[in-house]
C-alpha cells in the first residue's frame, strides 16, 4: 500500500532503529549461543592469565576460512531461494485463481439463476483450495476458516480425507466436466481451465516439496561442526593479543557467524508462523477480496448486449 | 535510439565524468552516515592522541569479514535479480500486448464499421492495463493518464473498484467471449487469446510479488548490525597505525561498504520514480506508439484481397 | 507432518545434539584420510624436532587457496543442484500423477462397470510407473513391489524388457488411445493426457541424465589433486609455530575440507537408500495413497446428477 | 565449421599466441588510464624520494577489499549473463524461424503456382524480420540489405515505420490469417503458427530490453568510484616497499582492475560491431541459406504420393 | 547400469587410485606450461642467489588476487553450464524422441501393412536425426553410421545438403502431414507431434549455439595475460623465502592455476570426442535401443481389442 513512503523510510530515518529492532531479527533465538561462547572465551582468558601458554596462531589456515565463510553463504542462498520459490508459488497460485476465476465468471453460460449460484460456489472453492493449502503447509486440520466457503457438505466430508485440498480440486474438475458435459463451456475452454487447475495443484505440491525436503542432512551437520570448530578455536588465536578483550571480541564475531546459520534456519521453512515467514494469510484475504470483486462485477460490454438481447 | 554512440561515449570520455556525477548515485543519502563515521573515528584519534591505548589488532577475523563482504554481494546480487525480473515483467508485457493487439487486429472478422470501433477501443484497454498496473504499483490512484484509453464510462467505474488492473483484464476477457459468441473468432483463437491475456495477469501478479515481499526482514537487521559494528571497529584497528590520517581513510572504506548497502535498498523495489528505477512511464509510450502505429496499418496482402472479394 | 515442531526444535534444543549425530554425517567415510592426514602431520613433527628444517613459510600464496576454496563449493553447489534438481523431478512426477489420475477419473466416460475396473487398473499404472523409474534408477530388476499395481500379465511381460518404464508408459498411452477410440473421451482431452503422459517420461529421462553424467572426470580429478596437495603441505607451514599441536590441528582442517568434498559425492547420485538421499520409497507411497483416496472419492456435484438423470 | 580443429589449437599452440593478440582485447581502450596510474605512481615515488612519508599501511581494509573484488566479478557476470541472453535470443530466433518455414513449407496447401510464390515470399519475410530485428537494435535505419527478402511495395512502405519489425511481425500474421481464410490451413496449424510468431516478436521485445535497460547507473558510479580509489591509493600503500618499482606494479595491477570494468561495458550491450560483439549478421545469413535450402527441397515422401495421386 | 556400484566405489577404495588417473586429466595438456614456469622460477633463484636482488613483496595486491580468483572460477562456471546445457540438451532430445515415437507408434491408424513399414521406417528417422545431429555438431560428413536409418534415398540425397538434420526433420514433419490428409491423425494429434518435432529442431539450434559462440574473446586474452602474469611474479614473491624450494613451489602453484583453465578449455566444447566431453554416440545407441524395443511391442490392452474387433 503505502510502500512508497516506506521506501523513502529505509533511505533516511529508520536505519539505526532497523538496527535495534529485537521483533523478526534472530538475537533471541543466537543470544544463548553467544553468551556460551563469550564464557568460553573468558575462561580461556582466565587460564592464560595463570600464565598457561594455550595461544595457538592460527591465521595460516586460510582454506578453512573461505571454506568456512563460503559454506555460510551457500546455506544463506539457499535458504533465501527456498523463501523466494515459496513466495513465487503463492503468487502463482494468486494469478492461477484470478485467471481462472475470470474465465470461469466470463466463459460459463448461465441458463437459469441456480446456475449462478453454483458458479459463485465455484468461484468460493478457488479460495478454498489456497487456505486449505495453507493449513495443510502447516499440519493444521480443517477448521472454521474453511467453512465460509464451501458447500457444508462438502465441508463435513473434508474432516475425513488425509489431503483436502486434492479434494477440493477433484470438486472444482468436477463442476467443470460437468458443465462441459451440459454445454456450458465448449471443449477447448475445459482444456484450458483444467490446465490452470493442473498448475494450482501444482503449487500444491512444490509447496510440499520445499516443506518436507530440507538442505541434506550432512550439510547441516557438516556446517554446524565447523561453525562450533570456529568459535571454540577464536578464544585460543585471540588470547595472546587482545588479553581480557577476548571475551567481547569472540561474542560479536560468533554473533555474526551464529546469526547467519540461524536466519537460513529460520526462513528455510516459509510456511510457518515466524514473524520472517510469508504472509500466507494476508496472501488468502487479497485472493478472497479480488472473488469477490469479481463476482460483484458486471460486466459493461456484455451487460448492454445481454439488455438488448433479452 | 542513439545508444551505438553512448556505448561508444562510455568506453573513451565519460569515464571520468562519470565518475563526478551526483545525480543517481546514492552518495546524497548515505554521505550523513560517511560523515558520523569520520566524526566517530576522530573521537577515536583523540582519545588515543591522550595516551589512552585502545587499539585493537582484530585482523585474525578473517571470516567474519569474508562473511560480511559476502552478504554484501548477496544483497546486491538479490536487490539486482529483482530490478532485472521487474524489467522482465515488463517486457513480458510489452511482447504480449504486442502479440495480443497483432492477433486482435487481423483476427477478428468486422461486420459492420462499429466492430472496427469498438476493436479500437480493445486495443487501447491493453494500454489502458498496462497504465493502470503502473498506477497501482506505485499505489497511486486512478487518474487522468488513463481517461485518454478508457470509455468514459469505463473510466468512472473504475473509480469504484480496490484493483483497477483486474477489472479491465476482466473487459477484455469479455470483449473477447463476445465476439466468439458473435462468430468473429473462433474458439481456438478464443483461447489462444485468453492465454496472452492471462500472461498479462501474470505480469501484474509478479510485478505485486516484487512489491510487497521485500529480503526477509532478518537478513536486513543482521546486514546492517554487522555493516555498524564494522565501521564501529575499524578506527580502533587503524588509530595506532595511521594516526590522524584514521578519519579520512575510515570515511572512504565507510563510503564504500554503505554506499553498497544503500544501492540495494534502492534498487530493490525498482516500481518507483527514483532515477535508478525502471522508465515504467516511457515503457507504457512505447506500447501506446506500437499500438496506434497498428491502428495506422493497413495490411498489404488482405487489403488486396478485400479490394478484389468486394 | 510435524514439521512444524520439528523447526522450532532445530531452533532450540538440538542443535548441540546435532553436531554429535554419527548417522547422516560423512564423518564415517572422511575418518580414515583425516586419521592418514595427522599421520604424516605427526611424521613431519617428528623429523623436525630432529633438527632437520622442512618447514616452508606459504602464506602467499593467495589464488591457489581462493581457487582451492571457490573449488570446493563449485562442487558443493554443482552436488546440491543435481539433489535439488532431482527432488524437483520427483516433485513434478508426483504433481503429474495427481494430474492425470484426477483427469482420468474425472473425465473418462463409464459405460458399464468393466469400465471402471480397468480405469482403476490405469489409475494403479500410474503407481506403478513411479516405482518402476525407482527401481530402474536403483539398478534394481523387476520386483515383487511392482506386482500390487500390474496386471498379471503385464507384470510377467516387464521382465523381458530392456526399460519397463517406458513400457508402463506404453500401456498408459495405449489405454488412453483405446478410450479416445471408444468416444469415452474427446481428441482434446486426449491431447491433454497425452502432454502429461510425456511429462512422465520427461522425468525419468532427466533421472536418468542426472545418474548417468557425473561432474566432468577432470573436475574431480583435479579437485583430489589440489586437496591432497593441500593436505600434505599442511604440516610444513605449521610445523615451525605450532610444534607438537601440528597434528591435531592438521586433522582438524583436513577434516573440514576432507568432509566438504565427501559430502559432494556423497549426494550427487540423490536416487540411492544412503540416508542423504531422496526418500523416494516415501513419495512412491505418497503416490498410492492419493490414488487409493481418490478412487474412494465419490464426487459430490456429479453424484447428484448422476442420481437425478438415473 | 572447422571448430574442433580450433579447438584442438586453444588446448596447444596458440595459448602463448593469443596473449599477444590486441584484436577483441580490451587493451586499447584501458592503456591511457592506466598510463594515468603509472604516471600517478611515479609522482608519489618522486614525492616519497623528497623525504615526504606519505606511505600509508592499508591491509586491514580486508572487507572493501572483499567487496570490491566481488563487485568486479557481479559486474563481469551480469555483462556476460546479457551477452548469453542475447546469444540465446538469436538461437530461439534462429529455431522459430526454422520450425515456422518448415511448417509454412509442409502444411500449406497450393491451389495453383501463385500459391507457392506467395508462400516462398513469406518464407522470406522470415528473414526479413530477422535482418529488420537486426538493423532495429542497431538504430539504422532501413536499408538494401532487407530489399532482396521484401516485396517492393512493402519495402517502400518500411521506410514510414517507426518500428519495422513489428509490421513484417504484421504481415507474415496476416499471411497466416488470409491461408486460413481460404481453408488452406486449418484453425489449430493457423493457432501452432500464430505462436511461432509471437515467439518472434517476444525474442525482438527481448533484445530491446537488453539493449535499453543497462545496469544502474547507482551500481556503475559507485564501481567506478571504487576502482579509482582503489588505484589512486595503491601507490600510497606500495611506495614504501617497493620504491622505483612502485610505478610498474602499479600499472600491472591497474591493468587488471580496469580490464575487467573495461570487459563488461563492452559485452554489456552485444549488438553492435565490436569484435566480442554477437555475429548478427553471420547468423541472419545462416537462417536465410537454411530458408533457401528449404525451398529448393522436394519431399520424398510426398513427392511420390503427389507423383502417384497426380 | 551398475553405477550404485561405482558410487560405493567412490566413497571408498578409488579415492587415491583416482589423483594418479592420467587419462581424462588436463596434466598432460598443462605439463609443458608447468614445466616452462620452474625452468622460469628456477632462473630467477639462480639470479637471485649471485646476489642479485630481485625479491619483490607483493601481499598487497588482495583485490588482484581475489579478482584472477574470481575470474578462474568464473570460468570453471561457465564452462561447466555450457557442458551441463548440453547434456540438459541431448536429454531432451531423448525424451523427445521417446514421447514422438511412443505417439507415433500408438495413434497412427494402420489400414494396410505397408502403412507399418512406413511407421517403422519414420520411428527409424527419430534415431537418425539425432546422429546427423551428432555428426553435424562434430563437423563430419553424412556417413555410412546413418545408412542403417535411412531409405537409401534420402541417405543420397543428404551427401547434396548443407544442413542434414534439418531436411530429416522435414521429412518426418512431411510424414506426418501425410497422415494427417490421409485421416489416420486428426489435427490436435497432427499439431501436438509437430510441437515435439520443433522440440528436436529447437534442441539441435541450441547445440550450435553451444558450439559456435564460446566464451567473448577478450575475457579469455584478459584471463590468459593475468594468469601468465601471476605465474611469472610468483617466483620474485617467492624466491627471498623459500631460496631453492621456489622452483618445485611455483611448479605446484602455476599447476593449479593452469589446470583449472585448461579444464575451462576442455569442456567448453562438450560435443568433441575427448575424455571429458558428452557420450554422445552412447546417447544415440540409447536412442536407437529405446526404438527398437518399442517396435517390438505388442500392446497388452490393444491387442486384445483388436484381437476381439477383428
Amino acid at each position: 500500500m503505502n510502500r512508497g513512503k516506506l521506501q523513502k523510510n529505509l533511505n533516511h530515518r529508520p536505519w539505526f532503529r532497523l538496527i535495534w529492532q529485537w521483533q523478526g531479527s534472530v538475537i533471541p533465538s543466537i543470544l544463548p549461543r553467544v553468551f556460551a561462547c563469550a564464557v568460553f572465551a573468558l575462561g580461556i582468558t582466565i587460564v592464560y592469565d595463570f600464565g598457561i601458554n594455550i595461544a595457538l596462531p592460527l591465521e595460516s589456515g586460510l582454506v578453512p576460512s573461505i571454506v568456512l565463510g563460503l559454506l555460510l553463504v551457500f546455506r544463506t542462498n539457499t535458504a533465501y531461494e527456498r523463501y523466494w520459490e515459496g513466495r513465487k508459488l503463492w503468487g502463482t497460485l494468486i494469478n492461477t485463481v484470478r485467471n481462472l476465476s475470470r474465465s470461469l465468471w466470463i466463459t460459463i453460460k448461465e441458463n437459469d439463476s441456480s446456475d449462478r449460484t453454483q458458479k459463485i460456489a465455484t468461484l468460493r472453492l478457488l479460495v478454498a483450495f489456497a487456505i486449505a493449502t495453507k493449513l495443510h503447509l502447516r499440519s493444521e486440520p480443517v477448521n472454521e476458516e474453511l467453512a465460509r466457503f464451501l458447500p457444508e457438505k462438502c465441508y463435513d466430508k473434508l474432516f475425513t480425507m488425509n489431503h483436502p485440498p486434492l479434494e477440493i480440486a477433484f470438486w472444482i474438475g468436477d463442476y467443470l466436466q460437468q458443465q462441459y458435459e451440459k454445454k456450458c463451456i465448449n471443449s477447448y475452454q475445459l482444456t484450458a481451465m483444467f490446465k490452470l487447475l493442473d498448475t494450482m495443484v501444482d503449487v500444491l505440491g512444490a509447496c510440499e516439496r520445499i516443506l518436507k525436503t530440507p538442505i541434506p542432512l550432512a550439510y547441516t551437520i557438516h556446517l554446524q561442526q565447523l561453525v562450533l570448530l570456529y568459535c571454540l578455536t577464536l578464544p585460543f588465536q585471540f588470547v595472546d593479543e587482545l588479553g581480557w578483550m577476548t571475551a567481547p571480541i569472540v561474542a560479536l564475531i560468533s554473533f555474526t557467524i551464529l546469526g547467519i546459520e540461524a536466519i537460513g534456519i529460520e526462513i528455510e521453512n516459509p510456511f510457518g508462523y515466524d514473524a520472517n515467514d510469508l504472509p500466507l494469510d494476508q496472501i488468502c484475504y487479497t485472493m478472497e477480496r479480488n472473488i469477490e470483486d469479481l463476482i460483484t462485477l458486471a460486466p459493461c460490454v456484455r451487460y448492454l448486449k445481454n439488455n438488448l438481447s433479452q
